[in-house]
C-alpha cells in the first residue's frame, strides 16, 4: 500500500528536519520558497511518480512557505495544513502535537447517534470552535450524542458554508485553526459527544483553487455542476486518490474525529474496478481495528443505491451510513404542502409512509422530476445506516430566503416534525437551533474576493430558484448582513422554546431507552396509512417484547383512531399535551382493547 | 416491468394490423409516412412517456415507411428491423416468422465454448451469411463449438467492421437481412455450433445516425471516444435502456442467438443504482429459465473489474463472461518482442505467467501506460468466465497494416501461440483463418458516403498509430481494395496449413476430453517460471485425478527442463514433432522421475 499513498505536504520530523513533498508530475522544476522567518529557496527532487521532495534542517512550526513551479509561478501548498493569511497567502508548517485527554473515549456505534449539525461560523457570536465548546454541556443535556461540523477546510474569506474550501488539509484560520479544532474534539469526547466532520471530496472551490497548475487533478471524462470533475479514475488518479485518502485518515486519526460525512458522494466519479469509497472504507475499518475506536463514513448521496453502504464482502463499497434527503422531502412536502421544484415528486402521506418503512421513497418507481425510473430498495440494510432530518443546512439554506420550519409551520406541527424524526428507526439529525425553535434563517453566504465570481454566485443563486417560483428578493450571499442574519439568536427563554427543548430531550431519552426503539432491523417496523383522508400515519415498532404504537396526525384537527389489535394500550407521549405547551391531550391515558 | 420496457418499432399483429411506436418525447407532432406500396400519411398519438403510437390495418411485410417529425423532418425508424436501401433509406416492416428446425438445441455451457470469431463480409467470397453456412461443416470438424459474428446491425454502405452501425435492430441488408441470419443460426445449431453475436450498446455510428433528432438519446454527463455518450442514467434514460434491452432479447429470443458479446462495456456509462448490465443479465437469466436454452452475455471490457461478471446476488452485475485483452497483449508482446504503444505494459514471461494464473495481468499493480494502479484480482471467478485469444479482429485490425501473426512469427511460434491459447483454462477464441495460417491481413475498412467523415476516419487512423511508430503507409479504409485484401483466401492446401489445422483439431479435442483440461476452477492451475533466462513457462493443470504438465518454450532454441516432481511422465503432445510439420521432437516419450 505504501507506494499507493505517498506523503504530500509539509511535516516536521523527529530529527529536527522538515520534510516537504508536492505532486506536480508535468513540471520541469519545482522549488520550495520559505518566506518566513528567513526567506530562502530550496531546490526539490522529482521521484518517478511526479512528487517533488526536499528535507530541510532547522525549520520549526510557524514557517511560512510556497512552491515555485518552473521558476515562474509561486503558489501555496495544495496539502497545506494551515493558511494563516487565507487562501491566497503562504502555507504554514504546523506542530501536530496536542495534549489529548480523551484516551478513554472509544467512539459510538451508528445506532447510538443523535446528530446535531452545526455551522461553526454562525453557531455562536464568537463564530469559532470555542463557541461550540461553550455549548457542549447544553447539547449533552439535550441528549445529543454527536455534533456534525459543516466543512472546516480553508475557504475564501471568513464567511462560507464550507463547500467552497480549497485547502482540504487546512483548518479554517478564522475558526481557530488546527488546535482550535483539536480542542473542540477533545472537549466533545469529554462530554461523551462524538464529532462528525463534513468533508468535500467531489470538488474544490472556485477561488484560491490552484490545483490545475500543479497537475492533472481534474478529468474531462465527467461533468459536474461545479466544473471539471476531480480525477478519481483517469490517468494519474493515484495521487488524487492518495490525497483524499490521507485527508480522511488525518481527520480520523490525528484529529480524533469519529466519523466523516462525505459530501455528494455521487459526484465522486469513479468507474474503475476499485471504487474510491471502497478503498477508503477498508482503510477506515483498519484504523478502527488498530485504534480500538469506532470510526465511520456517512455518505450524502443522491442515487438511492444501497451499494455504497453494503459491506465490501457483499459486493458493496462498505461505507457505513448515508443521508436520506427523500425522507426530508416527504416530510417537508407533507407538512408545508409545498410541491414545487423537486418537491413535485412528493406530497401526501404516501411518500412519508414509504420512507418510514423503506428508507428511500424511490425504490425503482418512476420519478416525474428525474424523468426516469429511480432507485433500488435497501432492504438488506438496517435502519441505523440511514440519517434522517426535518431540516438541515441544505434544506433550509437552499430555500431562497433560508427560512426554517418555525416560520412555515404552527407550533403543533413543529413538534410533530420533531417526533417523526426522533421516533423514526433511522438515525436522527437536528440542525442547530431547531431544538428551541430558532426563527432566524440559515441563508447562503460567502466572502469571496473575486468580483466576477461574486456576480456569478449571485446570478446562479437567482437561477436556482426559478423553478420554485418563490416570491421576494434573493438575499445577497456576499453581504455580511446575510451572515449575521443567519447566526443563531439563542433566544431560548420563551415558553414555546422551553417546551420544545423539553420535548426534544424527552423524545431523545425515550428513543434511547425503549427496546422497541432500539431495534433498527427491518423486521421491527410496520407502517400503515389507516385513514388516508384523515392524514394519519400509523407506525408499529417492536423489539425484545416491547411494542409501541406511533400515531402521527398530519391533519389540522383531532382525529379518532380505532385500534384493532389486542391488549392494553398505555399512553406514553402526546405532543398536544399541556406539558408541551399544546392545546391539551384528548387521548385516554390507558385503554384495553378486546381480542 | 411492462411500463419500463415499452415497445418501439413496427410489428405485424395477429389481427392483420401493424403496430408502430416511436419515442420522440420533445416533438409536438409525429406522423407515420408509409412510402410503399401506397404512399400515405397517418397521424400518431403520444403517450405520457413520450412514445408515439398508431396501429394500421391491412399493412403487410415489405411495407416501407419513415416518420415525419413536427411536419418538417422525415427520417427512418431508429428501431427499424430492416433497411433495404441502406442507412438513409426507408425502414421496412418484416415478417418475423421462420421455419426453425433447431428445437432440440439447448445451447452450450460457457466452459464448452471454442469460439471462432468471424466477420461476415470478409469470411467468404459471397460476403454474406450463406458463405458462413457453407463452412459450418468445416468448422465443426475442427472442433469449433461457437461462431462469433462481428456486429450485423445496419451500417453505412456494405463494407464495415460493424461498429459504425446505426440500426441495432436491423440486420445488414448486404449480409442477407433477417432471414439470412436466422438461416445461419438454424444451420449452426444443426451442426452443434452455438452463435454469439457482437452487439454495440456503447455508441452509434456517425453516418445515418438520426437519433438525436428523435429525443434525448445522448447525455453530456460523460465523454466517449466516439462522441456524446448514450443516455443510460440521465433524465429520460428509461427509453434508451428499454431499447437496448429489447435489442438484446430480440437476438436471444427471436433469432435463437445463444449469447451476446457486448462491445466495450466500460463505455456504457451508468452510475445509477441499477446498472444496465445487471438489469439486462437478470432478464437474460429469466429468458434462459423460461426457454430452457442456455443464454449468456460476454463483456468486452477494459476495467479489470470482476464486478461485471460476479453474480448479482454477490453484488455483481451478473454478466457471464468477459474478454481479456491483457492475455493477448502479454502473449503478443512475448512472441513478437513488440513493446511499443500499449504493449509497453507487457513483454517478457512475467505478464504471460500472471495472465495464465490470474486471468488479468493488472490486479492492482501500477500500469505505466495507464499511469495509475489498475485492476482487482478476479479470484472468485472461474477461468471459464474469461475469453482469451492470440488474435482477434481488433488486435489484428488495429495494427496499422492489419497484419497477422503469420507474417510476424515463425511457423513453430504460431503453433506455440495456438497451444498457449487452446491449453489455457480460459475460453479460447480463434480469429477466422488463424487455424490454417491465413497470411492476408484484416484491415480497417469502411464504405461511408459522407466526405468529411471519410477524411476524418482516415486522419484518425493515422493519428492512432503515432505512438506505435510503425513504418509504411496506412491502408485507405474507404478503398474496396482494403476490403478485398482482408477477405479470407482459404489457401488451406499447403503442408503448413494442413499441419496447423490438424494441430488445432488435436488441441481442441485434447482440451475437451482430458479431465485436467475440463477443470476450470482456480485450484486446478499452477503457473511457474522455472528458468527465466530460458524463457520457459511451466503450467500444471489437474482435475479429477488427471494431471498435466505443460511446458511452453518461448525461446528460439531447445531448452532442457529437469522435472522435480515425482511419478511417471508420458508425452502427449510436442508441437515440434514431425507430425505437426516441425523440426522433430527431442522430448522423451516417457520418463520416470525419482521421489
Amino acid at each position: 500500500m505504501a507506494n499507493i499513498y505517498p506523503f504530500a505536504g509539509a511535516a516536521l520530523q523527529s530529527d529536527n528536519t522538515c520534510k516537504f513533498s508536492v505532486w506536480a508530475p508535468f513540471r520541469q522544476q519545482v522549488a520550495l520558497s520559505v518566506i518566513q522567518p528567513e526567506p530562502q529557496i530550496y531546490p526539490m527532487q522529482r521521484d518517478d511518480k511526479g512528487y517533488w521532495h526536499t528535507t530541510i534542517e532547522g525549520l520549526s512550526a510557524g514557517v511560512r512557505y510556497k512552491y515555485i513551479l518552473d521558476e515562474a509561478t509561486t503558489l501555496p501548498d495544495p496539502a497545506s495544513r494551515y493558511q494563516p493569511e487565507g487562501v491566497h497567502g503562504p502555507s504554514e508548517v504546523i506542530n501536530p502535537d496536542f495534549e489529548w485527554t480523551d484516551n478513554s473515549w472509544a467512539g459510538l456505534e451508528l445506532r447510538d447517534l443523535i446528530i446535531y449539525e452545526l455551522h461553526t461560523g454562525t453557531f455562536s457570536q464568537t463564530h469559532d470552535f470555542q463557541g461550540i465548546i461553550d455549548k457542549l454541556g447544553y447539547l449533552r443535556s439535550l441528549g445529543i450524542t454527536a455534533i456534525e461540523l459543516m466543512p472546516v477546510g480553508q475557504f475564501p474569506g471568513d464567511r462560507n458554508w464550507g463547500y467552497d474550501g480549497v485547502y482540504p488539509f487546512a483548518v479554517q484560520n478564522s475558526y481557530g485553526g488546527v488546535n482550535g479544532l483539536k480542542a473542540l474534539v477533545n472537549a466533545a469526547h469529554q462530554h461523551g459527544i462524538a464529532v462528525i466532520l463534513d468533508v468535500v471530496y467531489n470538488h474544490l472551490g472556485p477561488e484560491g483553487n490552484y490545483f490545475a497548475q500543479y497537475g492533472p487533478w481534474f478529468t474531462d471524462k465527467y461533468k459536474t455542476p461545479w466544473g471539471p470533475a476531480l480525477n478519481f479514475d483517469d490517468a494519474w488518479c493515484d495521487a488524487v486518490r492518495a490525497y483524499y485518502i490521507q485527508n480522511a485518515l488525518m481527520w480520523l486519526d490525528e484529529f480524533h474525529i469519529d466519523g466523516l460525512r462525505m459530501d455528494a458522494v455521487h459526484a465522486i466519479w469513479d468507474c474503475g474496478a476499485h471504487h474510491f469509497t471502497a478503498e477508503l472504507s477498508a482503510l477506515v475499518d483498519a484504523l478502527q481495528a488498530s485504534s480500538g475506536k469506532k470510526k465511520f463514513l456517512i455518505a450524502e448521496i443522491d442515487l438511492n443505491s444501497p451499494k455504497y453502504i453494503t459491506p465490501r464482502e457483499k459486493g458493496g463499497y462498505g461505507m457505513h451510513g448515508q443521508w436520506i434527503d427523500e425522507f426530508h422531502h416527504a416530510l417537508h412536502s407533507l407538512l408545508t404542502g409545498e410541491v414545487n421544484g423537486y418537491y413535485a415528486d412528493f406530497g401526501g402521506l404516501g411518500p412519508m409512509a414509504k420512507s418510514y418503512q423503506d428508507s428511500y421513497v424511490f425504490t425503482g418507481e418512476y420519478s416525474g422530476v428525474r424523468k426516469r425510473h429511480f432507485g433500488v430498495a435497501p432492504l438488506r440494510n438496517d435502519y441505523h445506516q440511514f440519517v434522517v432530518f426535518a431540516q438541515n443546512h441544505d434544506q433550509i439554506g437552499n430555500r431562497m430566503l433560508g427560512d426554517r420550519l418555525t416560520t412555515q409551520l404552527s407550533f403543533e406541527a413543529q413538534k410533530l416534525a420533531a417526533a417523526v424524526v426522533l421516533l423514526s428507526p433511522h438515525i436522527p439529525l437536528l440542525f442547530m437551533g431547531e431544538e428551541y425553535g430558532e426563527t432566524r434563517p440559515f441563508q447562503f453566504f460567502t466572502s469571496h474576493s473575486d468580483k466576477d465570481l461574486i456576480a456569478a454566485v449571485t446570478n446562479g443563486r437567482r437561477e436556482e430558484f426559478a423553478s420554485f417560483a418563490w416570491e421576494g428578493e434573493v438575499p445577497d450571499p456576499q453581504s455580511v448582513e446575510t451572515f449575521n442574519n443567519s447566526t443563531l439568536s439563542w433566544h431560548t427563554r420563551t415558553d414555546n422554546a422551553a417546551a420544545l427543548m423539553e420535548l426534544y430531550r424527552f423524545l431523545i431519552a425515550f428513543r434511547r431507552t425503549r427496546q422497541a426503539m432500539l431495534n433498527t432491523s427491518r423486521e421491527g417496523v410496520k407502517v400503515q396509512i389507516p385513514q388516508v383522508e384523515e392524514q394519519l400515519l400509523l407506525v408499529e415498532r417492536s423489539g425484545n417484547d416491547d411494542h409501541l404504537l406511533l400515531l402521527f396526525n398530519f391533519s389540522d384537527h383531532a382525529v379518532t383512531y380505532q385500534y384493532t389489535g389486542s391488549g392494553e394500550l398505555l399512553k406514553k407521549f402526546d405532543s398536544a399535551a399541556a406539558i408541551w405547551h399544546g392545546p391539551g391531550s384528548t387521548t385516554p391515558d390507558q385503554a384495553t382493547t378486546s381480542e
